[in-house]
């Protein structure tokens, strides 16, 4: 028999209560969307004033749906929202996502009443994502945020928790964007009934979930949640984003969630404890999480980085000290291998290596590449991919960048390097052409970006956060002892 | 009687030394440049074999040149560059740039000599800028980068001083792409002859340039540099990225440019007493100058901030704090006014103000910026747009995003509050929506900032940077007391 998680992220057959036959809102946008998204099973709209919507027949009532219900989405008025929930209760729904607001969030007696209405409800025996929430994403079962039609349908090993909607859809968009592929997203606004302590056991013994995201304001239990996190990290990394540890966004956490914030120095001292893995912004943890997705756990202290232009190296030794790298000098035959094969004059192979001329063959990078894995020392190589500079070749040659611009052949070639030396190699594309008459170059990154992720390459838009990423692999290793060898890296990703 | 600078960034005549009938090269390149960007002199190429490229006769020496050269173009080998320079100074040249590498930064005996044979030269009477560099960029007068053909042709008020050619074609591109125009951009490399001092004195009496910004790996003369900056940002803002204060970092300026790094606690302390702003990054500097460039130099601390999501809020009320900015809570009455016209539910108007719908109207946004304005705390108003939310309607009603999303009105609307006010509006657009099946986002959202910034509105990608740069903006004018009052603010750019 199905446990009741598995009813909720990935359920056989939903209702969605909110489908006006006449209407635009929430109910039709969710309909659609998972439509969109590919969800394989039934969906039974709802509304007591019946009629059709988009092709389907829409029930009066929860109770009149001729099977049985694994999970509601329930997308009505706040104040019919309570009998909505019983009637799915009564039905034997496994759990709902409450997308509508007017809730606690209000401030208002009217909208705290109808909270606890929701929650006595959910004790009786119905579990319950919101209200206020944008849900559940689940690329494997098909279940979407709202409004959400437009994100990945692709799996991945990454799960996100946040109280933020907004920050769940973002986070969504920009993972699709960067290629960190979810597991499972769950936006749940207020947290009436499943809120961060219950979603982060779940995602602690999930076994699609390799690396866990958290957004948290405020947390209910704080001595629950502090041994889950402790449980959890010891499994698996938990990387937690918590805002409002300012006085003002103090303020701010108690007018969005109403929960407590608690002080800066408890919550730095909860994490560290914890070994979870504090960052500062939603880039930061987007970042974090596309390490974490390609890289295996293991410590990466020692560094080679090849690219262009000697000021890079200078910035990229900065960035390195900062956290806790190093780009160790090359032995003089090493330097001599790589200057056999570099453009001259211009070029240097020190370490950073400075190929000095956007153009250099791919062959010839990933020779060096191929060179720079075989000092021992080296745990992980760094290529900054210049491809934004053969616009200037393109114009020349009279042809599309896409065209010109070598991507795929590098993607195969860093690949094949990075699986037969062990060590992973990560990409910086960084690109400042963005301009109305660049969109070609935005196009050619892209797809260039795609070429290297199908290949296992993790791509990062910028080597600063790039080294910070990794550095919090290495604090997760380094302080969980937790390693793993090889998984994916290299690997052909879904 | 035009001075040697005057010569030098707006020349009449160039020689280029170094272009080939036969051969792609430097020479060619940026000869073909020059013509791209809009150069309205007179080109004359050299080089000894004669011959003719692009339709233009190559003078075999630049002494066989028919006319006075305000200004060359060196691009030969190492070895030839004396003789080249030596010609152009004969000629009565003011200035000559030396695109050619492999001299004093290759660290050899021969690299060396052949640096202090330029210097030598360059004593006897003929500016240098170079060699190993990437030379002048001064879109009024049509000079550009190499190999830069596609840098904007539009001037404005920013110039950047580079040791690193990379670093100045990055920016460059990057103020291309989010809106800084520049007066000058020197990428002058090895500094043979004017460097990072005199360069600054320039610039600090060019009536073209209202903001310096600098990438600075070393200095040569501490004491001059240290008055000159003195003296500089008691005139203007200078921003200035100082690479390589970590240990590794100041290896690695050693072997960039070979000059003597200087420690952390030096630089700190020289650009606090200066009065200079100091910045971590090129992001960082980017951001700064885009501020400067758009925001009358006042101190801002109070702010309003539009956006959709109450996690924004904590985000904001969070980074504020780190950046000395408030969100000073509106009066009851303010709060009544906008919630008169915001959607419910879901929105709120405390400030942080939550508009809870991405499909507000421009006017209802435009008329909360108003009543925002209204409060006389208020210094300064910050509107995020939700553009990319804008894909979901587009998608529903079939049509283009560009068509559907409202950014030509609301940039009107900003513009006309900004102006009426005389409180500058800041917009944030950021995108997470990059992805090869979003390539209309991201043309929209560059279609949206270049309706603002032609609106004298400034667009920033991220709520963090955009308050970082503001507070470099309160820091400038509350240390120097330099003010301006609406300068530019909502006015036409060019």
């Amino acid at each position: 028999m199905k446990t009741d998680y598995e009813r909720i992220f990935h359920p056989g057959r939903i209702a969605i209560l909110g489908v006006s036959a006449e209407e635009d809102g929430f109910g039709s946008r969710i309909l659609m969307a998972l439509r969109s998204i590919g969800f394989a099973g039934d969906i039974f709209p709802v509304n007591p004033k019946g009629g059709f919507f988009a092709n389907s027949e829409i029930y009066r009532s929860v109770d009149a749906i001729p099977a049985e219900i694994d999970f509601a989405i329930i997308a009505v008025a706040a104040r019919a929202v309570p009998e909505a929930l019983e009637a799915c209760r009564k039905k034997g729904v496994a759990g709902a996502e409450i997308l509508s607001a007017g809730f606690k969030e209000l401030g208002t007696p009217e909208g705290i009443a109808l909270e606890n209405e929701i929650k006595r409800i959910a004790a009786r025996g119905i579990r319950v994502i919101g209200p206020n929430c944008f849900g559940i994403y689940c690329p494997r079962s098909g279940l979407t945020l709202l409004p959400g039609p437009d994100l990945s349908p692709e799996t991945g090993p990454v799960a996100f928790l946040s109280q933020s909607g907004g920050m769940a859809v973002d986070f969504a968009n920009e993972g699709k964007s960067i290629g960190v592929r979810f597991s499972k997203v769950v936006s749940f606004g207020n947290g009436a009934d499943l809120r961060e302590t219950e979603l982060l056991a779940y995602l602690r013994d999930d076994p699609e979930t390799r690396v866990i995201t958290m957004y948290v304001e405020g947390i209910e239990d704080g001595d629950q949640f502090f041994s889950t996190l402790r449980s959890t990290s010891r499994k698996k990394p938990v990387i937690v984003y918590k805002g409002g540890l300012s006085e003002a966004g103090r303020r701010a956490v108690v007018s969005h969630t109403a929960s407590m914030g608690g002080s800066r120095a408890i919550w730095n001292s909860i994490l560290k404890q914890t070994h979870a893995i504090q960052v500062q912004d939603m880039p930061e943890i987007a970042q974090a999480a596309l390490a974490f997705s390609f890289l295996p756990q293991r410590v990466y202290r020692n560094i080679t980085l090849l690219g262009g232009g000697g000021a890079l190296g200078v910035s990229a030794a900065d960035a390195a000290e900062r956290f806790g790298l190093t780009f160790p000098p090359f032995a003089p035959e090493t330097v001599q291998r790589m200057m056999a094969i570099l453009p001259k004059p211009g070029s240097s192979a020190g370490n950073p290596v400075d190929v000095a001329n956007p153009y250099v063959a791919p062959a010839v990078l990933c020779e060096c590449l191929r060179i720079g894995a075989q000092d021992d020392r080296i745990d992980l190589q760094i290529l900054i991919s210049l491809l934004g500079y053969y616009k200037n070749l393109a114009r020349y040659l009279g042809k599309p960048l896409r065209a010109v611009a070598p991507f795929q052949e590098l993607a195969e070639g860093v690949q094949k390097v990075a699986v037969e030396s062990g060590k992973p190699i990560v990409i910086i594309i960084s690109n400042p052409r963005r301009s109305l008459d660049h969109l070609d170059v935005v196009e050619t990154v892209e797809l260039a970006r795609k070429a290297f992720l199908d290949r296992g390459i993790p791509v990062f838009d910028d080597l600063r956060n790039a080294l910070r990423a990794l550095s919090h692999v290495n604090e997760y290793a380094s302080t969980t002892g937790n390693r793993t060898i090889g998984i994916e890296m290299g690997e052909e990703h879904e």
